[in-house]
This record gives C-alpha cells, sequence and structure tokens, in this order.
C-alpha cells in the first residue's frame, strides 16, 4: 500500500487547506527571514571566522535543509520563481563549499576544521540526512538534479567513512535522521547502497561497542538495545521517532519481520502508556519519552518536532498494517499536538506544547519555582528545528489523506478535497472538522475503505452497504455519492486509572480536537474551575480561531474561603460560563495561564 | 504571660509521654552514636588535619550543641550519670579549645584557621547561639556554670566585634539563631548587653550596606526589609522562623508595637497563605517559604526544623497575644509535621517530610524525572540539623501545654498531665488524641482557659459554665473535676480553591491528625484510590502505632481501562476498603508510596 501523494492531492477548503495556504504565504517566508536575521543563511557561505558574530552551530545545516524541503514542497503546490531563486542560492553555495571528498558540514569545516567525525553528538549526519532529504524534495519537484548529486556525493562519502574504512570515532549518528532519508532516496534512484547504507546504521545501533554515550545513558540515545530487541519506545523523542520510521521503511522494503514486530511493539507501547492526549510526547528531562503512565501535566514537554516525528513512522505503518490506529494517532497529532506548536498569524512557534501554562512560575527573586513553558510564542529559537519542521509539514501533509492498495482506495483523513492518481479519483466534500459530515466520490476503486475514527466509536452513519476491517469501513464497487457523518459531540475523556495528574480530572474534546480553558476568557485559577459532570456544551464557529470552534458550557466555579483549610462539605460552587478554546489555538492573545485536565463535579 | 516550663509539667500517658520517654531512651543516645560515627563529637577535640576523613564542616558546632542542649532537657526529667558526663566530655572540649579572645568554632579553627567572620554564610554566628542555648538549658539543669561561662565570654567577644570593632565581614548572622539564643540568655541573667546584641542583630538586618547576598537573592535570607517593614514570611524557613521568634521575644520585652505587628501579619501569612495542611513550611527552591496559596504535594519540602521553628514562633505569639490560633497551629505542627519527622523506633529520620512520596521518581538510567522524597527514614544525614533539633524537642515539649497570666490559668495543649507552679495545680486526664474526652481538674486558679480547637468548631461540650474569650473557653473560679469534650469524627478537609495540587482533592483529618494512604495498606497508584465524599470511617487503635488510631473507611478503586483515554462516563470504581494511618506515622514499614491529598467521588 502507498500513500497518494500530496502532489496529487488538492486540499480545497476547511482547516487543512487554511494551514497549507498559511504555511506558504506566512510560515515558510518568516522562517527564512528569521534564519536571514540569526546568520543560518549566511552561513552557508561558510565565511564566518573566529571572534565574528552569528558562529555557525552544528545544527545549522539542519535547519536551513528543511526549510530548504518545505520550499521546495511550496513551489510543487504553488511555482515562485522568488522562492525558487532563494532556494538555488543556498545550493550553489552548497556545491560551492561542498569539499572535494564530498564532505559537506558548516560547523566542522568553517568552526572546528579538522574535527569531522570525533564527536557522536554533533549532528553531522543528521544534518547530511536534512540535506538529503531536502536534495530529494527539490528534485522531485524542479527535476533540477544539482543539490541532489551533491548528495549522492556526500552519501557515497559517508558510506565510505562509515562502512568501509569505518575510521569515524563512532558508528551510528548521535542524533537519526540519514536513515530514513537514506531509505528515501533508495526508494527514489533504487540505488541498493543507499538502502545498504541505512541498514547498516540501523542494525548497528546499539549493537556495537564504539558507540559511546551521548550524555544521559544509554537509553537516551537508543542504544541500549539492538533493533530488533527493541520493545518499549526509549529516549529523546524526536530521535527516535525518526529511527523507528527508518526502521519501518526498512521493514516494509525487506519485509523483515522481526523488524515490523519491534515497530508494532513500539507504536502499541507509546500510545497505551506514553502519549498525552494531545499527542504530546516527551518530557522535560532529555526531551525524551516519560516513563509508562507518567504523563504530568505541569512538566509536560510535547515537541512540535516529536508529533511530526510521530505522524511520520505512524505514516508508515498504516501503508504497511492497513489497520485504522495508525491514522488515528495521524489525526490527533495533526489537530492538536502538531497545530499547537504554530501561531495564528502562522509565524511564531512553540518548541514544546505543554498541558498547562502557569504565568506565575517564579517567586519574587525571579527564581523558577514550578516548571512551566514559555507563555508566548517565539519567532525563532536558538534551537530553532521545530518552526522549519512545520515549513515542510504542512505543505506535504496532504499525502496523509489517502492511501492505494491495488484496486483499494483507503480514506485515512477527512478534509474537503479530491484526488487523482493511477485512474482513480476520490473527492471529499466537507467542513470536517467543524462539522461531521461527509460527502465522498471515488471512481476507479474496486473497494473503498473509509476510516471510523476510534473517537466516533458506533456515532457514525454511512449511507451505503459496508463492512468493517482494520477499523476501515469497507465499501464494494463505490457508486456515485456517499455519505458518511460521525457525531461531533464534546465529551469528557478521562486518563487510565492511576495516571499522574490526570486522575480525577477530566478533558474535552470534540471529534478529533482537544480543548483547553485560558485565563484570558475564564479569569485567573483555572484549576478551581469545575466542568459538570452532565457535560453539554454549545459549540460555536469564531472567525478568530479558523475552521475549528470554540465550545461554551456552564460550568462552576469554587468560591475561594477565608482560610486555607476548611470541611470538604463546606465548599461553594458557583455557577458561571466556561469558554475552551481549540487546545491548538493556546497562547494566541497575550501571556495567559491554560489548562487542559480541568476538574469536574 | 508565661509558659509553665517543662519542669514543672509531668506527661504521664499517652502519645506526648510516649514521644517524650522514645526521645529519651532512643533519639538521645542514638543520635549522639551517630555523631560519633560522623566524627561530629570527636571535632570537638580539634585534632582534624588536613588529609583525614570526616572533615569538620561549618554546621558541626550547632548539630552537637542541639544534641547538648536536648541531653540536659533529658537529664531534667531523668537524672543520668552517663548522659551527664558525655556533656560533660563536650564541655571540657569546648572550655579547652576556646580561644583566648573568646572565639569558639571548630571549622573556621582546624579547617580554616584565620577566615572567621570572612563568609556570612559559614554559619558561625548560628552555631554560637546553639552552643548559647544548650550552655544555658544546661545550666538550668545541674547548676554547673562552666559551658555557660565560655558561652558568656563567646557572646562578649562577639559583641565586640561586630557592634563595637565592626571587624567582620559582615553585619548579620547569615542563618539566624543567636538573636533568640541571646533573648533567653537576657531572660536568664538580665545583662542588658544580651539584649542589646540581639536587638542589634535583629534591626540591621536588611537595615545596613554591608551584608552581602548569600545566594538565592535577598529575600532568601529575609534581606529584603527592615524587621518593621515586613509583612510576609520569606525565604529559607528556619532561618526565618528562628529569626521571626526572636522578634517576638524583642517586641515582648520591650513591648515595641511596630515588631509585634511584624509577628502578627507573618504569622498570619504563614497560615493563610504558606502552609501544608500537615503544618509542613517550604519546597525545595532554597528550603524556602513557596509563593502565596502554592503548596504543591508533589514538591513539598517541610523540614522537621522548620515544623520544630514554627511552634518555637508560635509558643511565644501565643504568650504575647493570648488567642488561641497560635497553640492550634502547635498542635498542628506536634502531631504532624514534626512527630512525622521521627520513626516510630525513635531512630531514624526524615529530614524532609512529604505529602507525597512516589518510589517511581526516577527513569531506567536512573535520573530523577518526578521530584520525591527519600523513601525511607535514615539514622543520620550529612546535613543533620533534624535529628538533634527532635532531642531537644521532644523531652521539652511539655512546656507547650499550660500558661499561667496572673490568677488565669491556660490549658493551650491537651495530654494526660499534671503541674503545678507558682501555686497553682492542674491536671488532665485523658487518653486524647485517641479520645476527645478530658477531665480536668486546676486549683489556686481564679480563671480556667481551655482552648477550644480550631478544627471542632461548634462540637464539644464542657460541663462548666463558660464564656468564649480569643478561642479559649473561660471557666470563673473552677472547682471540682471539670468534664472537657471533643467531637473526633474523622472528616474531609478541602483547600482553598485554587491551591497548587489540592483543587479537586480531599484530605482526611481526625481532631488535629491529619491522615495518609500507604501503598503497603492499599496497594500501587494511590491516586486512584476514590475516598466516597460520603465519607464515614471506623477508628481503630493498633498498637504498631501507638497512641493515634488508624482509619478505616469504604471508598472506591478506579479500574485502570485498556486504553490511555476514555470516555469519562464509562468510568468503573470497585468498592474498596481503604487503611489510612496518622501521616505522622508514614515510611515505617519500608518502602511505599504515600498521599495525602486523594481523590473522591
Amino acid at each position: 500500500m502507498k500513500s497518494i501523494g500530496f502532489e496529487h492531492v488538492t486540499l480545497r477548503r476547511g482547516l487543512l487547506a487554511e494551514k497549507e495556504r498559511l504555511s506558504r504565504r506566512k510560515t515558510i517566508p518568516a522562517v527564512y527571514h528569521q534564519f536571514d536575521l540569526s546568520g543560518r543563511n549566511a552561513a552557508f557561505s561558510f565565511t564566518w571566522k573566529e571572534g565574528k558574530p552569528k558562529q555557525p552551530h552544528f545544527f545549522w545545516d539542519s535547519d536551513v535543509a528543511k526549510w530548504m524541503e518545505g520550499a521546495a514542497y511550496s513551489l510543487r503546490r504553488q511555482p515562485s520563481v522568488t522562492l525558487e531563486r532563494k532556494i538555488d542560492a543556498l545550493v550553489e553555495k552548497i556545491e560551492k563549499n561542498q569539499r572535494e571528498d564530498g564532505y559537506f558540514n558548516i560547523f566542522h569545516t568553517v568552526c572546528e576544521p579538522g574535527t569531522e567525525w570525533t564527536d557522536r553528538n554533533h549532528h553531522e549526519l543528521y544534518c547530511a540526512g536534512h540535506l538529503l532529504e531536502g536534495a530529494i524534495a527539490y528534485f522531485e519537484t524542479t527535476g533540477k538534479r544539482q543539490f541532489l548529486s551533491c548528495m549522492e556525493k556526500y552519501m557515497a562519502y559517508i558510506r565510505d567513512v562509515f562502512m568501509v574504512k569505518q575510521s569515524a570515532a563512532f558508528v551510528t549518528p548521535g542524533h537519526q535522521e540519514i536513515e530514513l532519508a537514506l531509505m528515501r532516496l533508495y526508494r527514489l534512484t533504487k540505488d541498493a547502497s543507499a538502502l545498504e547504507l541505512a541498514r547498516f546504521f540501523i542494525e548497528q545501533r546499539g549493537n556495537n561497542d564504539k558507540d559511546k554515550d551521548i550524555g544521559f545513558g544509554k537509553l537516551y540515545a537508543q542504544d541500549d538495545y539492538p533493533v530488533r530487541e527493541m520493545r518499549e519506545a526509549k529516549g529523546h523523542a524526536v530521535r527516535a521517532l525518526y529511527y523507528y520510521s527508518a526502521v519501518a521503511d526498512l521493514a516494509a522494503e525487506t519485509g523483515d519481520p522481526a523488524l515490523l514486530e519491534t515497530c508494532r511493539a513500539i507504536f502499541k507501547d507509546i500510545v497505551t502508556h506514553k502519549m498525552y492526549i494531545t499527542g504530546g510526547l516527551g518530557f522535560p528531562h532529555g526531551e525524551a519519552f516519560s516513563l509508562p503512565d507518567y504523563l504530568p501535566s505541569d512538566i509536560s514537554y510535547c515537541e512540535t518536532c516529536a508529533s511530526i516525528a510521530m505522524v511520520y513512522f505512524c505514516a508508515r505503518m498504516q501503508n504497511i498494517e492497513k489497520k485504522s490506529c495508525y491514522a488515528d494517532v495521524i489525526e490527533r497529532e495533526l489537530y492538536n499536538g502538531i497545530l499547537s506548536g504554530l501561531s495564528l498569524s502562522g509565524d511564531a512557534f512553540f518548541y514544546e506544547n505543554p498541558l498547562g501554562i502557569h504565568k506565575k512560575a517564579r517567586d519574587a527573586a525571579g527564581r523558577v519555582v514550578r516548571y512551566s513553558a514559555i507563555t508566548e510564542r517565539v519567532e525563532n529559537f536558538s534551537c530553532s528545528c521545530c518552526p522549519p519542521n512545520l515549513c515542510r509539514f504542512l505543505p506535504s501533509m496532504a499525502a496523509l489523506l489517502y492511501s492505494v492498495d491495488g484496486g483499494d482506495l483507503y480514506v485515512h483523513q477527512y478534509a474537503d478535497s479530491e484526488a487523482t492518481v493511477d485512474g482513480m479519483t476520490v473527492s471529499q466534500q466537507t467542513a470536517y472538522p467543524m462539522t461531521g459530515d461527509i460527502t465522498i466520490k471515488a471512481e476507479g476503486a474496486s473497494r473503498l475503505l473509509l476510516r471510523i475514527p476510534g473517537w466516533c466509536e458506533e456515532s457514525f452513519t454511512l449511507d451505503a452497504p459496508y463492512t468493517i476491517e482494520n477499523g476501515y469501513a469497507v465499501i464494494e464497487n463505490p457508486m456515485g455519492e456517499i455519505h458518511l457523518s460521525f457525531q461531533m459531540k464534546p465529551v469528557l475523556l478521562a486518563a487510565r486509572a492511576g495516571v499522574a495528574d490526570c486522575e480525577g480530572r477530566v478533558a474535552v474534546a470534540r471529534g478529533p480536537i482537544v480543548y483547553c480553558a485560558e485565563e484570558v476568557d475564564n479569569g485567573e485559577d483555572l484549576d478551581a474551575l469545575y466542568l459538570s459532570r452532565r457535560f453539554r456544551a454549545r459549540v460555536r464557529r469564531e472567525p478568530a480561531f479558523g475552521s475549528m470552534p470554540v465550545l461554551l458550557t456552564t460550568g462552576y466555579r469554587r468560591r475561594a474561603s477565608a482560610s486555607l483549610y476548611e470541611r470538604a462539605e463546606l465548599a461553594e460552587f458557583d455557577e458561571t460560563e466556561i469558554r475552551l478554546i481549540p487546545y491548538a489555538c493556546f497562547a494566541n492573545r497575550g501571556p495567559s495561564d491554560m489548562l487542559v485536565w480541568m476538574n469536574a463535579r
């Protein structure tokens, strides 16, 4: 089974179409501008000298490479001479400054020459991977081979250093990424040496004596087990998920059942024990997966990149496994963990997407007394991996909607769209997720498979005969318009008994969208707000929040007593209207406390 | 108004009597033994040399001094030649090693000679204060003047250095304690120079340009305001409360209304905004008072010393103000925040008394991922201030029971006891706090004032005519047996709306005793236990927990769902018996999770 590439899918209107447009009009130009200001673009000229400002960091290559990849996707959607020139200018610098032998890395050439491949945590292979992905995307869009040729030369060199000469100080990358990039190169060129090098990095990991701890212990870098023995998601979430994505690719290409078993076990571990309700992954200790069932709101640390990486992993798995659980997670990430990383204006970002914000997190002396994320989005970070990741994710996310497997046409995600590929066409007319009604037309498919989201359980209607297969409603020989309707009633959700900080609390969701309360709507002390256990909410569209509605519900605010402790039975509650906004829209109206897991009575 | 000294009060039976006896039989010998093992006692020989093990720390003098003070109290209760000889041996070393000019400090003599009074945070004045308190206690018990003379000489020297020559690198101590010790000396000897020096340290604090920040900012060391402008409890809790105690002493001696106003405001600030339900004070950032209404269970950091220091402050205030709110807090501290610091066996300790313990606080790599106190009591700490503080607190706590003011006899705390002083006698026959029934006889008093605890509100009976005055039931010309009875029904308590981590949860108390659930009784995942909102509990005496009963109640355990998130309305609960033990008895049966603030439904 293969996804229908984003280039064959048109997002016509609605939330995803708006975000795709926003990324083209605002995000991609804004991130480029920030990379001008921070010196990232100029660093590609290799002219930095000791003592000058804006010293290149060893991960800057990857930031710009991700931007180039995103710009290439954007170009494919809508040609732009200006944008193409910007990429070309960078490509020229890459070609000019690539070493004779193929090596390319700004930091290890201009800042610390002669130190290449000495520090496993210096992200050289990670940067190489992102550059390769950028080169592939640019080639696929423009047909220009220049950037890709440079990177093929670089890969041949890396293969020589790591597989033949084994002259590097380490065997596998400190930060994975190159593995999945190589798999992508293999799929494009069918060059077996790319597959071989990817397999080498994947299989050597946790399986050799030369790789040294890069800090935080072996599990931080997924060094604790060889790939076929891994069963749990552990360590740095982004590194791990890029790795698992490559493992899924290798499993798909080789049919190796042990690799697939690793991927299945890890997916199950994440969704059963380690994923916040927003799809967020991780906590501040090493930006890593948390302990099982330890999902503390107040130190949640959900990097936008981790959610994007989780989508990459799930998108691979859904094509291998053909089960709806993967698209369910993609949907959760899409509408919550990922879109939360971007401001509504499209040009400011969160790196970590917390489950709660507490402005009063510092004492009078300014010391942090309570862990809290930043309270306002910013335009650039010193470690600015998330903004360019959104640049490449948003213009290509249309690829998440459909897959084709012989005559089977899968609809994974719902959005007003049309797609044509291999003699098949499919279209959806819908305001989803604003409403749950979808009209689908499919031609040329022998079977149409429509995902029934996990959140809607039994509450959907479908006006064609169907059977359920792996979470998809299967319609044989689909003809004419098919009407599918999901009940989108706002509901209260609970976490499994004993999950840290969630016990006794509830979260609100409507369809795939998780909600939160902000101080700017509801006043201070969000913890003292109580939703009604007989929860009902009005759904209201507000232009400020685009195609996601806000919810209004009648709840309670507990009155503050004069004394610090009192008999529980004396607690007094005042009825109050509580306004909930989509979680993905938090922190767009100035500093404000925010809360996902709320009290209820 | 003056407290009846502990030497005039006999604790006959019941909880406090047991703990007093335990301190004499176990705690005081055990701490001495640990101080032998750690080298603290030997350090008084001044023979440590560079390169030898067990280098004296700059706070060791104070540890041993507190033990000496406690041993002196214990001696007064029950003479012991062995114990007296141990103290005498230490006193001889002090006399022998005191410098000609009066200076005495182990660290600054044997480890870093020539550096005295150069580092404000090196606890020299703090050690001097504790030595002085030890000397006073020993003189009062034995009439031997040797130790007291040494310390009077030291105080004269300190007065010369700080008030006359002003030759120290700082003006006021980094860690307060000497102020209250000097006030005590003044009360013993009526030597005006002691009062003068105490006043100097109190009034100069936050009021001079020479004192430098000792880390964590000015408020950490109560350097942010001169004493008469202070209105909030801030900074290191123990330092602050020793200071406030001395301020209360100075207010009492001088009648200065501005000093009293400071004490009143600070007391109100603490009890209204900064005290855990156990009486605990502080959080881990600088062992300091937390932000107002920020009392997070999972990072609670309630040093035993802070609770003891709070009692010292309140005991002074109750004699000045004659209001029951102070004895209420003393009772809360006594039965919860202080006794929790000592194992039931009497020889192991907690330094911090948390509101919850989570054994699973480390990830697979051993990194702390969730703040948690140690899970088992230990016999000694490297910074072992709390054990010797218990050594001096427990044998002298009988002084908290009664005060006399002319013909007024106050009963602040209830315990089976008798006291005779100045022609008055008073006795209580009671199993309190096991039951709430107390039979009181008082002779020679014109008025008997019985505290009606804040926790019992209206639910008490008293078989003599009374009026209520400042929280005390006042009986004119008390005659014969008076029967007072408090309803001791176990109840659910709630914290004020919005208090961090407590919102939506309840704590259980019976009379003055706060309860907790332990894993060892209730299984894992204490957060998944729900008390019934229609709470009823059986009270059961279990010998293992001495004179505090355990509670048994029927509650619920939420079943763990297969999926991580589910509709809140699908939550399933199984009825289960929940066993609650007195908070002060936690962590006496091996490592175990523990929880005070529980869910309820």
